[in-house]
């Protein structure tokens, strides 16, 4: 099957489950990412503090409706888990249609579309639904079921860790916690598992590249308190991967420093393809960059996107359903990262052990020797690009800032950059 | 009464001063002042040598004024000043038309404007006039009357210095040496004036701000070196006022070094508000700049204008009246000064003391709850900024920085930055 | 004889010579530009080595030519010297059409072009025709001649020091190798000799002009193999000048560094005049720049050009020849040169002696007395100028800088700073 069939197939699982910040919905929903790609699980104790903040209950889902003066079950999570307020408190009654009113939410100004809400620090329990449907609720009593519970359990974060030669480490990283909406999220963990079965096939890896899957924000800031240590010391460039099933252009945001390695590198990778994309500017009020970017870690973390959150109409409502995606952008997206990680894995830096002037690159077969005749373009750019990197690599220039200067991309660089330390003229020196 | 209407009547009791680099037409300028905002006056004697300079004679002026041959009183310097030529030496006889076409001084390409005429280093005396009246004096003997005189007196300075918490200073600079033109220079002791008495009524200050009342040029330099040592020490940032009259847009000129604090502030303060204004580079062709910005001083002054000097047409003529000028711009410039001044004020740096991850806002009651439903949009923006400062309060990234990054006012970031600070979340650090 | 006229007739004396690499072609070229400025010649014997290259053997030209299945003497280089490959081996035998095919070289997409082929590092014999003449080539047999030899013998470089008032030097370098073509590359070699004996003229030159005459990339990495250590000690600022014939805007190519002074001084010399022309990035793909420009030296040496290399269809073929240059446009690339010499000569740095406040220039002399009457333009730019140098002459800012600031050009600043200096005024600090 091709991948971006295999990606619906998942998606269609993967869809109807009931996910939160905690819980089994979550549970089920790693189980599934496992399949495509090797998963360790890690469990953190409700009520652990992980800075400033305190691993939550645990959220149990049972099922959660109306009936209606009619007696008609409506507003069933169990249809369309957006009905109920994520993380909601467990609630039994019947109450009228006015008081009802206060546990209810819809949005006028997009009539045809169930919000998606949640209420994680506070107490609270309710149902979302179009404000059409909201509109037609008729007079009368309501009878009431939220069967949940908030628990002593667990938070769950999967990861993925595949070694390369080296501890250098890239960080993909995605989250788990939205319950059915298309692209933000379900198409994040789709790609990002993808690519890890990418990378996990490639025949070597000079860096090491890690894989997480947790909630948004505090299960970043979770992973933090476990693994930020280590990503201090060994983290080289990460992206978080989130609203990336939109069949738009791709969009860079740059890391909080901005010109990191994981900045150099995405914006290098794209610029020297066809692909439409555009960068933007750090902002710490989106997703888990808002984490990795702390002031505390300030890792070098940017973000992957196609267009961006809550810049298309149907953001955080029903209406961002499987109709708004395309799973050959998925597929893409998953290309643009593996491109991404190829610029890093090949990027290295090298010394001309013959710096006085260009080195004799005709004694070494290493350029034409017919002067006035090079016709073709690949030799001549092959020869530009070796003069190129003998001008450039000077023992601190790394291949992402040759291709710059010289429009030549990485791949082409590496190429030629190891056929030079194959014959002595380079040494690698980072 | 308003402000506009005080600075209009003001201007009326100003303009027919014969004021000049120093004299009693100063002092009288300096009293009108002092009724706006108290100053404190200092008088440096003729002859003390400051810098490269040498403080100059005291100008005593009387009368000036000719006969014509048919024994009317023209060129009267009681009806304007500008007809006598500024710091002339003292002179009485009659002379034929001829002869005295060496003293006068008209421009011909616009015929209708008195020029403004000054002649302080080289003893001289002369007569402005239109360039059409001056064709239509007849032949025949004049009869020249300039009583003046030069005499060992003093230069005159006065200052309002608004003490604040902090030693820092805000410097507010304008000349008094300009007779009876308004945008040049009348406009800019009122509204250097009007703005002490705005900032004097402020509930509090953290800074401390300066106001000085001088000569231009020699003024300045004598100031400088009366107070130079202590400016190097406390000046945080400075504004030359001038040329504040017109009804265009607001013009920031640059310090020397061009990043200054003052720079800063300004632009930052311009940015954030609807004013139409515009940002130009530091020039020593100007006004006190010169002396403030000098090789040895160099200290965070800018210029805050209208327009240009000399880029209107009746710049340095008898048209640069009190029809060329409005109440409004003056009150406006008075505006556009404290808003700056304001910024500078709140410009604080902080520390966010939970630097890993992001702080938990929503358990110090400093974020909505209730996630999804946030549809007011000044929420929204309060949301944003809060997320903000806390990604960017390093404790060496000050307010007018973070408003760079994420294009809040220094105002609002300067509120919510507090309200962390009650909270124990910040620490302020600078 | 006007300098056009002048470099016309040496244009049509050098054109005809078999210049390559090494031989006598060269020394007869350097005979004649020898008449133009005298010029010091060294001889490097083949084999030396020189960093990762060895000094050719010397090529030996004595005629070459075929004769064809009629008896006719066709090809023959006397003829044009591109007829031959350049730097051929010898040889003499008998060979069918086919069989010759081997070694001819012709262009199928410029028909009427014969091209400049080239064999250094690999024995080759061979011949270059239009590919209008190759398809009319009979069948039948050819007798080849090429009476070539290579033997020990050695490279030629050529150069003039004009010796200045300080050690510090300024590089011209051009390449004399290539044999019957226009632009590239008589163009160099006789604007460079012109420019040489203009400012061999020059009443007094404060820096060292070097003028360099060698063979293209083996004569450069030569060249630094004889004077590299002296250049990193006492170059200021080069120019590799090539391509300097054609009637279009001036191309500067910057140095590897970008801002060295000889980007800074080009730059502004072009900017202050009313010449047409653009600045592009450095590259290492073009002439001998590579060499001054390689990691171990990085000297600061750009490239002046009108046009570009390979960016004219005629480059590299007969149809660079006397019709597509202009003698104009050289003697116009001398002016411009001349001009960036006398930027450089003129760039001092100084230090202002009354750096508080702005120095008294009435009481020296250097400013107009007569405030508000300053009509003539010249006077206002001298009076701004002169204001410019003393808020800028703080002993680091150099000529160049200050120009860049203001506008004014080089030449008037240094004319006024020189003034400041007669005046105890200024210092000069370097």
């Amino acid at each position: 099957m091709e991948e971006c069939e295999l990606l619906e197939a998942y998606f269609d699982r993967l869809w109807p489950i009931m996910r939160s910040i905690t819980g089994d919905g979550v549970r089920k929903t790693h189980d599934i990412l496992n399949e495509i790609v090797p998963l360790d699980r890690t469990e953190i104790p409700s009520g652990i503090k992980v800075f400033d903040w305190t691993v939550p209950k645990e959220w149990v889902f049972r099922e959660a409706y109306l009936i209606d003066p009619d007696g008609n079950r409506i507003l069933d999570a169990a249809t369309n888990t957006l009905h109920l307020v994520n993380y909601s408190i467990p609630f039994k009654g019947t109450m009228s249609r006015s008081e009802l009113d206060n546990y209810l939410y819809s949005l006028p100004e997009q009539p045809d579309a169930i919000p998606y809400v949640t209420s994680y620090y506070r107490p609270r329990w309710g149902f979302c639904l179009t404000h059409a449907q909201r509109e037609a609720l008729p007079e009368g009593d309501y009878q009431v079921v939220v069967d949940t519970d908030l628990i002593d359990g667990s938070l769950t974060l999967s990861e993925c860790v595949l070694e390369g030669e080296t501890s250098e480490e890239v960080l993909l990283s995605t989250y788990t916690c939205h319950p059915s909406m298309a692209n933000n999220e379900l198409s994040g963990p789709l790609v990002v598992a993808a690519l890890a079965a990418r990378l996990r096939a490639w025949p070597n890896r000079r860096l090491t590249y890690r894989f997480v899957f947790a909630p948004e924000t505090i299960g970043a800031i979770t992973y933090l308190s476990l693994r930020g240590e280590h990503l201090r010391n060994n983290l080289i460039a990460g992206y978080v991967v989130t609203c990336v099933g939109l069949d738009t252009e791709l969009t860079f945001q740059q890391s909080r420093n901005g010109n990191t390695l994981a900045d150099r590198a995405a914006r290098n990778t794209f610029e020297k393809t066809d692909r439409r994309f555009n960068v933007r500017p750090f902002h710490p009020t989106g997703s888990d960059e808002r984490q990795y970017c702390s002031i505390g870690f300030d890792l070098p973390v940017g973000s992957l996107l196609r267009g961006a959150y809550n810049q298309y109409e149907e953001y955080h409502t029903s209406l961002d359903n499987k109709d708004l995606i395309s799973f050959e952008a998925l597929s893409e997206s998953v290309s643009a990262l593996e491109e991404i990680c190829r610029t890093l894995d090949a990027n290295r830096t090298y010394r001309n052990l013959e710096p006085f002037c260009e080195p004799n690159l005709g004694s070494r077969d290493l350029y034409p020797t017919l002067g006035g005749t090079i016709s073709d373009q690949d030799i001549k750019n092959r020869v530009r690009a070796m003069l190129w990197l003998c001008n450039a690599c000077d023992g601190e220039t790394d291949l992402i800032e040759v291709s710059e200067k010289c429009g030549y991309p990485v791949s082409l660089l590496s190429t030629l950059a190891e056929e030079c330390v194959d014959k002595k003229l380079f040494a690698v020196s980072g």
